[in-house]
């Protein structure tokens, strides 16, 4: 099979390997000429994973054309913000019968649509020709060959079993699964319980607040998803717990680290500049909040979130959101 | 109201403060004389938790006539397999109308019952009456008033609405859940997901595998409770992935510990030896497998735990039970 990966940035270059040593001939496209120039000659993206050494069947280049000539899988891992204005103009490159992948994660904030329908809808590509990979994915650790699995959702099977089969190796196992909704909302809605546990963690807390945030963090994100037509299997899956779990272990997440300067006692803008810029989920959390209440769900540390950030509430609000509410029963399909 | 907590280890004392902050009276009984004296006139737990002043309201005594007089819960956190003896000779000494909580993980050996089955057998209280305590809950950061949940399941809603109420304060927060089986089903089983993620972390693996072996270990803990009869909320809940994450991220746990010994070369006999003594999960994985079995579930971590220590398999195993499978489908409902 040939694939274009279109991104050279580590999720995409790692991908890109993923693919590779499935058995794929594949091709990176990037818009930088000297990432380009390297991968292809000396099979190493030293901008973005450096000290990885690529498969042979790997090769770049920067004239999109070139790259998507004939291909069986379009896989897209480009800035989320960014990615419609960057595929339009590649439309007509595509070939007809080809499969789109979406390694994106979150949603266009100008239009609220997940990434997997901006894909669709930026290529012309129908929605059953679209999929979307998510799990616990940190690119490093896949890059080393790790072993670790992920989904592979589509509306349609027999697509999603094409990536899949595209994708698995050795140590990478994909799991296919049809709630594409679900997966996708996990992805958006992860960045703001790693905000939440970030600050806990900050705020000198162990393993027991990080466990119960991100617990009640996934029953909120359940509920929520199931008000929008979510499966209730997707959220304690791979593309759920499994990614939130990685993210908020990991001390390369952005949210993670920035909700950490936040429960360690900084101001946002002060966060932001320790964190060396700002993470998806500060923006992001008011959209997923509203979301929230324009279906009648309560998310309880979506909304301490909001409120520390931005609403200039103690970051002890967080552990409040946890605990200092009327007594419930555990149920995901009941209250909060 | 006035409570007995059996057993004054570091998860006992731990529980009979949250009790006290609850605003109960404490009755704590164990048979070490030097503890129960230094609870009641120094209130410190030197022996089992060092460094935590307990509330004025907890007593210790090792007269269980004395602990049990009039009380109206009785709290049972002593050593699994020897509850059972333990409790027979204070059947009569317990009140009728008082209610039982067990706090203990795990099934009897010999009879393959689950704790609060022992509870109810040993001291002849009806299962109405018996609730089960399960959670994120390491002692330590309870002890020092961290804040985390828990689940207080009973086959009553009234028992459960009791205990939660009697337990619940400002860094403690109970949710009900009427699936005891699946609760006990989660506190026994974790130990063996414990072991083989502390395997794949000796063995030098990160954050994905860790999540990925996690939420698989989930899944086929969730297949095993559904041919049982348990319900498929309690699995992502907090007695469920919340325990399982506090657990496999903890140092302190032995489970933990063993698995990445032996994830780092070493035999079972040499990883027990260097653990301080063995593990829980060593001698239930075996039992557990069986059972699963038993009702034509498929347990791959399981499996590979088994093979692994008491198979003579590679450790790589662990890795291969997750991933070099056929593609499947990730619904828990259907397959492996």
């Amino acid at each position: 099979m040939i694939a274009a990966v279109l991104g050279s940035g580590a999720w995409g270059t790692t991908f890109a390997q993923v693919l590779a040593d499935a058995g794929c001939t594949v091709r990176l496209w990037g818009r930088n000429a000297d990432v380009a120039q390297q991968i292809t000659t000396e099979h190493v993206n030293g901008k973005y994973l450096p000290g990885v050494v690529l498969p042979e069947s790997v090769s770049a280049t920067t004239d999109a054309a070139a790259a998507l000539d004939g291909v069986d899988l379009v896989v897209v891992a480009i800035p989320s913000q960014s990615a419609r204005a960057t595929l339009e103009p590649l439309r007509d490159l595509v070939p007809p019968t080809a499969v789109a992948v979406s390694l994106m994660k979150g949603v266009e904030l100008s239009t609220d649509r997940r990434m997997s329908e901006v894909v669709a809808e930026a290529l012309a590509i129908d929605a059953s020709r679209v999929a979307v990979v998510s799990g616990p994915n940190l690119a490093g650790e896949i890059a080393r060959r790790q072993p670790t699995a992920t989904v592979v959702s589509s509306s349609d099977p027999q697509t999603a079993a094409l990536v899949a089969k595209a994708c698995s190796s050795g140590y990478f196992r994909p799991y296919t699964n049809a709630d594409v909704v679900g997966v996708e909302l996990c992805g958006a809605v992860k960045n703001v319980i790693a905000l939440a546990v970030g600050m806990a963690q900050g705020r000198g807390f162990g393993y027991n607040t990080t466990a119960t945030v991100i617990t009640r963090g996934l029953a909120e994100i359940s509920r929520l998803g199931l008000a929008l037509g979510a499966d209730a299997e997707t959220f304690p899956g791979l593309a759920g717990m499994g990614d939130l779990m990685a993210t908020c272990a990991s001390p390369s997440s952005r949210n993670h680290t920035l909700g950490k300067h936040v429960g360690q006692g900084m101001t946002l803008d002060d966060a932001i500049t320790a964190t060396g810029g700002t993470a998806e989920g500060v923006k992001s959390c008011r959209s997923v909040l509203e979301l929230a209440r324009s279906v009648g769900v309560e998310m309880p540390i979506t909304e301490a979130v909001v409120g520390v950030l931005h609403g200039g509430l103690p970051v002890d609000d967080i552990a409040r959101g946890l605990l200092a509410r009327p007594q419930r029963s555990e149920g995901v399909r009941g209250d909060a």
